[in-house]
């Protein structure tokens, strides 16, 4: 399925990549979940918008890359994951909504875990290292991207506050790590951590990045 | 195209699943163009919204086990079927609306029949029973799901209602039909009937699932 | 990458699809940075907004056909097309402004590139000449209605005047000029003006094509 001889991706690896996955599945689909409930959702369609939010930037970067049929797909441990965040939160949102603004901290941790699996296994399909941070943004990204365009929402991703620079930030230190051959878990570990603590300090902050000058005058 | 030998899977099997298709795609057509109607869309704002609604399952279920082009694309048939839809909803959009919720129940019909497509071709090529039976509700939702959201609406699947379940349930039927060696005949047409009821029950009596508890006190 | 033997495409047909696709690459972009620049985002909602614009008609015709790693995350080139757009957006949106409707002619003129590139590079991978020219159009529409469902508006695709038709036309201009057995070049210049040209006389006039009749009586 994967399409990649075993021997140039060691077991080791796949095995950090799998657990961040999972990790990533698990935290974003809490983020879909607990929108689900604010929305007043029914349980089914919490469950859904769990699962599309835990799956849909793992499945994004498997089309990109060509590894079909994506593993959020083929693998049960993944639908695990996401229905068990939307159970969890089903019955017990009111014990996670008492942390201080969950869905931003659910989401930053899987922008955290999928911009590092996502740039680490399209760099071991072959992508360049470039491609590689590009997908490994893209990975990051699409999980929220789809939980809020199926509320309706304007995604978070677009609106104010460090965001998906700091999945590029997370890619790039996977990257680096790479190049410098330091162990897969150096470089994963190390860019989950900048890009989760990135996105922490611009929620905490409410950093404001430039905007464009839209008052009237000047050029 | 397929990538599978001829061999593996029987040609029946595989007009089965065509002509489901056809229907599934001929249905969610008439349901998107209808939607358009609604809108006041002009002509080819109704066409092309009939043919994103008629061929999205097909297409995303295509791209999720590597069957590419998608049908939807690379055979006309699958083009005639949504086109078609598009324009006898353009010409005849008031005898249709003479029905009652025609667009819930051409989407309920084709939600059963892309549930049972999706599932049986996804295990056609070589993905586990359970992957198949979430690859079926994934193609029996996604038409919806495009059409709610290119029309800006919460996709229906989200709220309230036997829906999601209900393409869960068609798409297993399928897959026990194979475990019990049935022929794909009787399981497709076994999980397209209880998908349809299930959806048609559901919208009649409106059944609501429960919802998280969201007022005030209480843990 | 690419998956067909070098020989069957020229490379002066590789060529003239590299470059009609980092045109309509950098055009989408523009219009999808104006759109983020109208609604007041920060200078990487913007650039994000002009990737997803720049990208999305490309990485679906690329999806679909199979050429995967998509030609827009492997290729550094269509990275710069798309965020020099956003920067130069960023930077200088008061003299595009100055433009007469400049997203939409920027949009125009994405739609009329890939609806052209579309078209010849599905039928370089082998499919027939209808898939292609249905692949034109969809690579044509993509970027645009990434654009307008990533920012909650209903898909410009979708709303009165000719759209997508103009973008087949410019894709049946370019299998005509094949089945004649003309050079691509003639055929892609061809489609790309005359789909363009169609689609500003469009906005130009405000044509409407005819809307369903949806007054009282009649049938």
């Amino acid at each position: 399925v994967l399409g990649v001889p075993a021997s140039t991706v060691s077991a080791a690896v796949k095995t950090l990549v799998l657990a961040a996955d999972l990790g990533g599945t698990f935290v974003f689909a809490l983020s879909g979940a607990l929108v689900g409930v604010s929305r007043r959702f029914d349980f089914f369609g919490i469950m859904l918008l769990a699962l599309a939010a835990g799956s849909a930037g793992g499945i994004s970067r498997d089309l990109l890359i060509g590894a079909v049929p994506p593993a959020a797909i083929s693998d049960w441990r993944y639908l695990v994951a996401s229905l068990g965040a939307g159970a969890i939160t089903f019955f017990w949102h009111r014990a996670i909504e008492r942390l201080r603004r969950p869905v931003q901290t659910f989401d930053a941790a899987g922008l955290a875990l999928f911009a590092v699996t996502g740039s680490q296994k399209a760099f071991d399909y072959g992508l360049n290292p470039i491609a590689a941070v590009l997908l490994g943004m893209i990975t990051g990204i699409g999980g929220g991207i789809v939980r809020d365009v199926l509320t309706s929402e304007i995604p978070t991703v677009l609106r104010a506050e460090i965001y998906a620079v700091a999945g590029l930030a997370g890619a790039a230190v996977v990257m680096i790590g790479n190049e410098l051959h330091q162990p897969a878990g150096v470089g994963m570990l190390g860019g989950a951590v900048l890009c989760f603590s990135l996105r922490m300090v611009a929620i905490g902050r409410n950093w404001d990045l430039p905007k464009p000058d839209t008052r009237d005058g000047g050029s």
